[in-house]
């Protein structure tokens, strides 16, 4: 048998992963996962031991390595809450992150093969985005596909991809509501196809399955506000969705979904569920619309800039609906003064010296 | 074996076909097509007999039969150019339409059975669209799924689906320069979705295997005028599907594009393609940018009222590109009387009296 090939990005990517629990998921990803490096962000009591089978190689953070770390800013990163992934966005040296979630398994694709996730994400990732106009072959930088008749030239170098969402076999990723009306309901087709989201069009991003480029829209993955002391959960990757996606319109930046699947295994309690996200289930009514007219000044040019103004806007319309936008705001700033603490800009050493 | 159920609104569409030769392709769509109404277009010579197999109900217009009907408007209607199928849109008395090119048979899904590519329109347009945010999981209103996580409530119940564009397996639909790079890529992949295209985003809408509710979008449905003694053809469809985007945005209707495939069985020749093709390759430059600018008056609350300022838009902007674009939009203000009259709103006679 031919040696295997260097895994794409080894060096260049990190897996950040949310738990409370010992990650014997990672043993069905081991083929796939053990080349790259792991960020495990312990949620929860931190005096807990997460076992993280051998030969994997990773760091772990807890609640105590956040406060030391980021001292009195950790007050922006959720507990918890999976919404503390992030956290491993920030401290992560790589410019991409695949994200996943200790419930997701490998899926198989319709032939029965094991489906390499991650090597789909960075093919998503390496490859550019057609925002701007709608390909009905779908994406047509894919082996035998390409731009359709009455596509025009002017666009088919497309642009940089920022992020890469994936898709789940078994079951689908419902809110409470859905998932008590649809019990049984499980996801069981295979859509064969990679799509740029078009600019201008939001939509529901999911944490469970997602990979981004760090240098590109890194700054702007922040996942907000849930969990303990919060009157809201589960709407965490939706808010750092949305902020990103306006984002990377504004930036000329795209946002893939489709492939990869993975298999996600069992459903969380829907009733617990439900008491986590009502709020959010009529705030969005109201956020949504909020981001669908959110017009950022072309004078913003970085993420930062983009995210900071984004903030002054969340403060300034979503306040009314709630006191919890206030906060927000707040921890959004927060957010990217401690991104930018953790992450100075090349040629900055992290005390503001020039290198 | 149990009697057929009645075919899906057998006495509501009509199937309409361009054609110049004798239409044996049909005999492949007789289980699928013979309960259906057929509309035949013939083009070129009119002298000429198109055979049309056995146990069809249709009826056919040759050159003199569109010159009779719309007399001195006749010339709104292209001549050598299978854009000439809209008179059958316009001849129609049927709320719906499903218009298919005579080399395009019976496609296979991936399990090896027959698709009926007209059922799956038919689903297509029963079922709402969803313009105003994407569904990560595809169509919702499908059997398995549902709205994800995230997905407002308020948007839940979608809005009435006007077009419906279905895809090709085999010979994809490419543009001259497309087909002369790559003469040998043939489109295998069966992606088994259906989606809406988010408002706002264009789309180039291929006639080949496509469908829609003429009550809703009929009069945007003009295919322009292209073919003998215009500097352009291939582009009938895609002005079609700019005109009618813009105008389904505009009016809150949906256009979906997925499923259903048909088997495209042969490709046109790439340098006849190029010679009708190239002036649109460069106008297309500025004639997309134009359509993604186009903001209708909400005093236009019909199709009609917004194509005739549609075409006062197109006079006033894209004459500059080239003059082709007046005559363009004096043909579709023709076009649109010549909707109404063969058209009268209901209520009225064709003869201006109340009935």
């Amino acid at each position: 048998m031919a040696a295997p090939a260097t895994p794409l990005l080894k060096d260049e990517l990190d897996i950040v992963i949310p738990t409370i629990r010992n990650l014997d998921f990672l043993e069905m990803w081991r083929p796939f996962f053990q080349p790259y490096h792991l960020i495990i962000v312990q949620d929860g009591d931190p005096s807990k031991t997460i076992k993280v089978p051998d030969g994997f190689d990773y760091e772990l953070y807890n609640r105590n390595d956040i406060n030391k770390i980021l001292g009195p800013r950790a007050n922006c990163i959720s507990f918890k809450d999976s919404a503390c992934r992030c956290f491993g966005y920030m401290v992560s040296k790589k410019k991409y992150i695949f994200t996943i979630d200790d419930d997701c398994f490998v899926a198989k694709d319709p032939s029965g093969k094991d489906i390499n996730a991650l090597e789909q994400h960075i093919k998503n990732l390496l490859s550019p985005s057609t925002p701007f106009f709608f390909n009905t072959l779908y994406d047509p930088y894919r082996e035998g596909v390409d731009f359709v008749r009455g596509y025009p030239f002017s666009l088919r170098e497309g642009v940089p991809t920022a992020v890469s969402h994936g898709l789940w076999l078994n079951i689908p990723d419902y809110d409470a509501p859905t998932q008590l009306v649809k019990p049984l309901e499980r996801n069981t087709r295979y859509v064969d196809a990679v799509l740029t989201i078009p600019k201008g069009t939001l939509f529901p991003m999911c944490g469970m399955n997602l990979a981004f480029d760090r240098d590109l829209i890194g700054p702007a993955m922040y996942f907000g506000l849930m969990g303990d002391g919060q009157p809201i959960g589960r709407y965490d990757d939706m808010w750092a969705g949305w902020c990103t996606k306006v984002i990377c319109d504004h930036l000329g930046l795209g946002v893939k979904t489709g492939l990869p699947y993975i298999y996600h295994s069992k459903a969380s309690n829907p009733f617990t569920n439900l008491r986590k996200e009502y709020k959010g289930i009529f705030w969005q009514e109201e956020i949504i619309p909020f981001f669908q007219s959110v017009v950022l000044p072309k004078e913003c040019t970085t993420v930062q800039q983009c995210y900071r103004e984004l903030a002054k806007m969340v403060k300034a319309k979503l306040s009314k609906v709630d006191g919890y936008f206030d906060k927000l705001a707040e921890a959004m700033i927060t957010w990217i003064e401690a991104w930018d603490e953790l992450n100075p800009p090349k040629g900055k050493l992290p005390n503001g010296n020039a290198k």
